[in-house]
């Protein structure tokens, strides 16, 4: 189903998608961690090469933020999403370097009826960051999507 | 104990701290969100009024990387941090609007040397961002901290 036309209905239990490319600069992980996360090893290449990490490394946030664009442009519907009440389970496995092309694999864990409004669904699905076969980052998000039109009268 | 340096005894189980504010202005939510987020309520101010959230509101991921800001820059020692493993029960639970003042609150849940490598402690925090005197985002996130190196000949 087309992302324009997707809705609460066409996310289906058990589901496995795998979507991408993206990747970061240097430039693009030190702009993005001088505003949110300056830690040494985010900002500073020559700290970083001695550093925890032996490199400059994404901060944590901006491998989320990422995986949020991905997420919206090709899993989220464009059309019935309601937002999200939050995540959980939130694993960063391997440190994110520039250059890494990241792709993301969505699996549906579940998918069910609002109880009080019976306009949306809650779809709760698990998010994987890929950095070749290695599982950079991990999540389990929960989803409001509003139901197809014809079923909601 | 000054950020500068602060090492992982300095954290205590049980402390609690409050620091801030910062806001954002609809510009830079609006930036943020065509990077990593674009969808129509956090890009587009005239859907948005019509929108799940009556308005204009800030991508949940631009939120947790505010969180990280404020974290980073009064909380998380700036010479004894050494990243983290990750972090759970991230709760959206009031959308974020352009100028809402928010403030961070930090308590410690926990704080632990390292199992497996002595020169460390795990430190766990609960961390909440306020706006007024609601809680519009938590979380519970893991650290790893140095030790002072005098404890570590």
């Amino acid at each position: 189903m087309p992302i324009e036309e997707r809705h609460f209905e066409d996310y289906h239990e058990g589901a496995v998608y795998e979507y991408g490319d993206v990747s970061v600069t240097d430039d693009e992980i030190i702009a993005f961690a001088r505003d949110f996360d300056p830690q040494p090893f985010h900002v500073d290449l020559a700290y970083a090469r001695t550093g925890p990490f032996g490199g400059l490394v994404a901060s944590g946030f901006h491998t989320n933020a990422l995986f949020m664009r991905l997420f919206a442009d090709h899993f989220l519907s464009h059309v019935a999403s309601l937002g999200s009440p939050g995540f959980g389970g939130l694993r960063w496995t391997v440190p994110v370097r520039a250059g890494d092309q990241r792709r993301l694999r969505t699996t549906i864990l579940a998918s069910r009826p609002s109880a009080s409004k019976p306009d949306r669904g809650l779809v709760r699905t698990r998010g994987e960051m890929l950095v070749g076969d290695d599982i950079v980052m991990s999540l389990i998000i929960t989803n409001f999507l509003r139901c197809r039109p014809m079923d909601n009268p």
